[in-house]
């Protein structure tokens, strides 16, 4: 096949590589997360040409969570790693980005096709001839795996995989040979962008599913709009917006739905996750007769265990790929169509709405009046700290279950992996996100947006040393590390003083210069007090962030958000059903 | 099945757990590595009482390389990680340990069989109710995968898996339920230790495979040793040492056979690795006119690239599954009857053998006469700075060929990943060695033997977080870092000066007290020159590592071994070949 292509008949010839990453750069993608690797070093050689940037990671999994974070930000995201070593190292990241529903577009560096029909034994093997096996182990977490080793198909593959990656929102596995690099294609379909417009409903079934909904609609009597997730990940937050806006109907989000609608708004509920919930919010949901929730994924942590107190028969459920009303399922539907439809048909005269609780950042004084920094004091606080637009990334731990107190200006983003929840993630996030808003703004080195993260005494140490590659860019994020002396999610779930749960103790306040920094490019903090996180959230120089900065903030081992205590006896509940 | 089982019918119940950890304690497991999670925190409750310690690492790769340094030295070893996201961010390391043919039991604690059955939309799963993905994905790096679903089965199961993972030396994988972890078996059986001896070879095939192999030894005039990776990995090193005494023959190394003999021995005669030898080995390596070869892997870095000057013809490999004598292949015999019978049936007045090499530390004197430690110089010197019984542990990098010229004491262990070569493998390594060495040592707290690493800059990058874990456990390896600003073998194979291989500039004399090491528990260091290299080697308190120590050892950035050279250049043909 391969040599039926003459290079005179192709129009306009590029390189495999310059195709790939010029067709990323105009997916929005402006750097490139991964480890350099000798399968694809001579791939690599291509991305200053296309006006990307080489971030080169501290390690594979690290890349792979900032590729994730990136994506958040800027839409999509690319990876690169090399064979076997590389690409399982990363391989926990593209899990999760599949699961959270993250578009990443994972570019493997591969022996090249002779050896490895040859079955050569080539370092990075299992020493059996066998090239597939890694390939195969990223099958089931990647909507699309295109093994790029004949030119003839190449062009198509790419574009199909990153089409797929867009519209699926999830990663997509190119594997890339050494040989196959530099090998010519046809340049001029790059003229044309790849479409990434999702196909249009059926419009039978979209007027269908639109006019059932509607009368559900019609006829309750105090219906709601629950925001979730997938509506962030499938792009829906503009129809969500205009339908709060039109019906001004009360909105709450979930979890995992934190930032997609904008908590300063009249209409902003606060955040349900059943008992999870604080009590007005609760009330306010669980008395809905109709509740229309949007891109939902009603995961144990999600809902404070499956605790929702919310009955299917008052339920519509909008979803990428179809529509469930009550009991009934309308497949293959997809919610964007009949949100609009919603949205322009609704007759206000009709619908009726009663009102919602105020949401306020609530600062609770401590029972003891001592001066100690509790859970529930700090979230409420630092909902006072955030400014507009800030992107604010939590760890799973105290931080994912705090923040649900935590009310936003407009304009926040708020990253987490609520779902897929491996510790670590936000140091790498938070990497790949103050990147995304550097790229994404008119003086990278004066980025329009803070980033903020929350992490674990506990989970900063699976992935530490990307606070290296943080200073390396220069980026500026506010990293709170929230000092607990370990595992304090897992305590309350299970081994509330075992050893296993313990944590050496560092210094985090010297990892900026260990790291690299300069001096001035970096500034430590510790807050024991809440009158030192006062004086903290009050500093100018604090506030600004323009140099990375880390805080040590100490909070008792065993204090924990009261939803996370709810969701852990949930959590140890299922564990040991038997 | 399950409800046929009486409690009361069973002879000596013990938990499901407990039976686990007592198995792994008679296999001589003393230390479990991993991560907890909520899947695996019950389990975790039994190490102790099973007289086993908990390591607690830092991220679960790391926890996976150390484990497998420790079973490099302890014969077998354990790693706990929780589903999903702690099994996915340790599978690199399964795969390296099947690869390297690494004994590994890898114990994933999962969802309780309800919860998997129903599907329930749990953290840590992909959130579409598929519960075998991650399993699935350690099928091909895995001799056995069992999920303990069933307590009728689990002490079989149990048995099954850890009696392939000696005999087949890779890892095993096994899937605990949370709520099997408490379920009571059978533990009557435990008094019979699990049967860990090879399978004898078929005698007759036996015989016969030894009387081919003696006539062409008997026939030929020069024949060699030459041993490899697969002799330590399958445990044929008492057969090794033997046939070498009786014979007298010249015995040769491979560079992942390094260590398998004694380098002192009167026999020695240095490493063989093709082209990448020095000239005398391979002379005498190539002059043979019949070499054995045990356990060999002959990949692209273990023979410099492909470079072996031998010819089959001449040639009689012996392996854990097969010999092969020049073409003719013998399949299902084990090489230990084998070698064994050759040492009792040969007749050693029929045998010749001819001079060999002297094999000496040979440190060679900058040729611009400066003090710069150059790679030609230290690795000879470094042999003569090793003590006997040293446990030396080399990354993938200039270090992994370096140590090829480095000629060892008696009784020294190499350890190095040069088959599946993921880099950051040596640091988590090295913390299971030297664990495994003080889990070995009459006081542990004194160990027998030093553990020594030398890791490049950027390796070390990886999974530093690691010495985190040494300090915790109050080890004392000495850790040479290779600073030369990157990654000095990806220049060689592509990109001389390319900002991919770049690092960021850390500040490695801090990172023990960082990690929490208190004063006194460890000792910093920077090298520059030869003259302080000879200064620290003969520092009597640096030499007794009897605290954890780094040091920072500077070479230039564009000098390479040798043999990484030639290997860099055959690397990079193969890849680009067309
Ligand atoms: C990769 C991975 N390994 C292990 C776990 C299990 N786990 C979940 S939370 C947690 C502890 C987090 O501790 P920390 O970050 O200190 O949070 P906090 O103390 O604020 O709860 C662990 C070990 C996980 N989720 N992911
Ligand atoms: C997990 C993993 N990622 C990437 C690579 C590709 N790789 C092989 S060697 C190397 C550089 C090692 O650099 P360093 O440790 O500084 O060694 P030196 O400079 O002494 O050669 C890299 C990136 C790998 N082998 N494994
Ligand atoms: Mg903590
Ligand atoms: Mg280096």
């Amino acid at each position: 096949m391969a040599t039926d292509i003459r290079l005179s008949s192709l129009k306009e010839p590029v390189d495999v590589a310059e195709y790939l990453f010029i067709r990323l750069h105009q997916m929005g993608v402006r750097s490139i997360h991964g480890v350099p690797g000798d399968f694809n070093l001579v791939a690599l050689d291509y991305v200053d040409k296309c006006d990307l940037k080489w971030v080169g990671n501290a390690n594979e999994l690290n890349a792979g969570y900032a590729a994730d974070g990136y994506a958040r930000i800027k839409g999509m995201s690319a990876l690169v790693t090399t064979f076997g070593v590389g690409e399982l190292s990363a391989i926990n990241a593209l899990a999760g980005a599949y699961s959270e529903h993250i578009p990443i577009v994972h570019i493997v560096g591969t022996p090249n096709t002779t050896s490895q029909k040859d079955g050569m034994l080539l370092h990075h093997t299992l020493g059996n001839g066998n090239f597939n096996v890694f390939a195969d182990m990223s099958r089931e977490i990647s909507v699309v795996l295109a093994r790029l080793n004949d030119p003839a198909e190449i062009a198509n593959q790419i574009d199909h995989a990153l089409q797929q990656c867009w519209i699926q929102s999830r990663p997509v596995y190119i594997s890339l040979p050494t040989d196959m690099v530099q090998k010519k294609i046809g340049g001029e379909r790059l003229k044309t962008p790849i479409d990434t417009a999702f196909p249009e409903n059926d419009e039978a079934k979209e007027d269908y599913v639109t006019a059932v909904v509607l009368k559900y609609l019609m006829a309750a009597k105090n219906p709601i709009i629950l925001v979730d997730s997938c509506a962030i990940r499938h792009r829906v937050l503009d129809e969500v917006h205009d339908l709060v806006d039109k019906t001004g109907l009360t909105v709450y989000v979930t979890p995992m739905g934190k930032g997609a609608v904008n908590e300063t708004h009249a209409n902003y509920g606060g955040v349900y996750a059943g008992d999870g919930s604080q009590k007005e919010v609760k009330k306010g949901v669980e008395a809905s007769d109709l509740i229309l929730t949007i891109g939902a994924i009603k995961s144990d942590f999600n809902t404070a265990g499956f605790s929702y107190k919310t009955s299917q028969l008052n339920t519509i459920d909008f979803h990428s790929d179809r529509i469930e009303v009550r009991y009934s399922s309308y497949p293959g539907v997809h919610m964007r169509g009949v949100l609009r439809k919603i949205i322009n048909q609704i007759d206000l005269s009709k619908l009726s709405a009663v009102a919602r609780p105020k949401v306020i950042n609530e600062i609770e004084e401590n029972t003891d009046n001592s001066e100690t920094i509790t859970q529930a004091w700090i979230w409420p606080r630092v909902g006072d700290f955030l400014k507009e637009n800030d992107v604010i990334i939590t760890e799973t731990g105290t931080a994912n279950f705090g923040i649900w107190e935590t009310k936003f200006p407009a304009g926040v983003t708020a990253i987490s992996q609520v779902l897929w929840g491996s510790i670590g993630y936000s140091v790498g996030a938070t990497q790949g996100a103050a990147l995304a808003v550097a790229d994404s703004s008119a003086s990278p080195s004066k980025p329009d947006r803070r980033t903020i993260l929350f992490v674990g005494d506990g989970s900063l140490q699976l992935t530490v040393q990307e606070i290296s590659t943080m200073v390396r860019l220069n980026l500026h994020p506010i990293i709170f590390v929230i000092c607990n002396a370990g595992y304090t999610i897992e305590r309350f779930i299970h081994g509330m003083d075992a050893a296993y749960n313990n944590i050496p103790t560092w210094r985090h306040t010297d990892l900026p210069s260990v790291f690299g920094a300069q001096p001035g490019q970096s500034r430590s903090y510790q807050v024991r007090t809440k009158a030192e996180v006062e004086k903290l959230f009050h500093d100018k120089e604090f506030c600004a962030a323009d140099v990375l900065q880390i805080v040590e903030l100490y909070v008792p081992k065993k204090d924990a958000p009261r939803a996370l205590v709810l969701t852990a006896e949930a959590s140890a509940r299922v564990n040991s059903k038997v």
